[in-house]
């Protein structure tokens, strides 16, 4: 089975190609897709389309993980990292590619056994888990590796996706929780 | 001049049509994308993009007004919301359409005059200045609008659009704003 993991951004997405046999990961491709600073946020939406369309094309994965976001302070830049991320949604959905969401803190869970471990101890047990020499660069790839273990680990269990709906006059709020066909892995 | 304002939503989108030739606003068409609660974002997300391509192919605007998010605090739906926008912004920017984002402060003081003025005040002023019988229905739909001509009334100067960049360690932040190469209106 071969995972893409996505660490979303605008100015960096992060991602990572594994293979995973039940047994072992193997990294097949890892990387970024960056964007150039100043340049208006619908031209690099536009890039990190056809981008990571080429990509899913020439790797053909059989699951897409992807970081679930969670907005705190930050929230300016927080949006267009949204954006970006609906626009990476909708590459893989286009392709029929199913597609996995997940914490920070399931990820962690996943990768090293503890939700509140530090990004040092999940990078280096992501290298160790794919037997690489050193810890991948940029953070965004190994981050979007760390994604595709998680969902190797996850990935038989039945996964929940959040549906969202609004009420009316617009009082949006999260109404249930739906569960995505179970996959073959 | 043909202006399509967008409210964007994941649920709703709303879409208003207006022609502005420098004297008065003319309602072209205006309505709603909808999609089904219950069905994974991802999805929504490919209705979304096709369903305002299509309009976009249909009525070929010269420029498209779009609300500029910002969060405050249901940031679940908020996500998802950016997330939709993503998706309308790549689908205007893949047919070159310039696109313009305006806070709803600068929606009501351009229609109504008055930043902080009451929701039901910019619909009267939309409906006024379209020489509209009723009210539009959806609101999304009277927002979208109010969206197209605040643009009619702002167009005609330079528009500033936010770049975005991040700094080194992910200490993102927005850094400078640019402008926009000048229409001619």
């Amino acid at each position: 089975m071969r995972i893409l993991g996505v660490d979303p951004g605008y100015a960096i997405v992060g991602i990572g190609v594994v293979d995973y046999d039940h047994v072992k990961f193997r990294a097949v491709e890892y990387g970024a897709i960056t964007t150039p600073a100043g340049r208006p946020i619908e031209e690099r939406l536009m890039d990190i389309y056809s981008d990571f369309s080429s990509i899913l094309e020439e790797y053909r994965p059989d699951a897409v993980s992807m970081e679930q976001l969670y907005f705190t302070n930050n929230t300016t830049t927080g949006i267009a990292v949204a954006e970006a991320r609906g626009v990476l949604l909708l590459a893989a959905a286009q392709k029929n590619i199913p597609i996995y969401s997940y914490t920070p803190m399931q990820v962690k869970s996943a990768v090293v056994g503890y939700g509140r471990a530090e990004k040092e101890q999940v990078m280096e047990m992501t290298r160790r888990l794919l037997g690489l020499k050193a810890v991948p660069h940029p953070d965004d790839a190994a981050d979007a590796l760390a994604l595709a273990i998680c969902h190797g680990h996850n990935g038989e269990s039945r996964l929940p996706t959040a549906a969202l709906e609004e009420t009316k006059g617009g009082n949006r709020r999260p109404r249930q929780v739906q569960y995505k066909e179970k996959k073959t892995l």
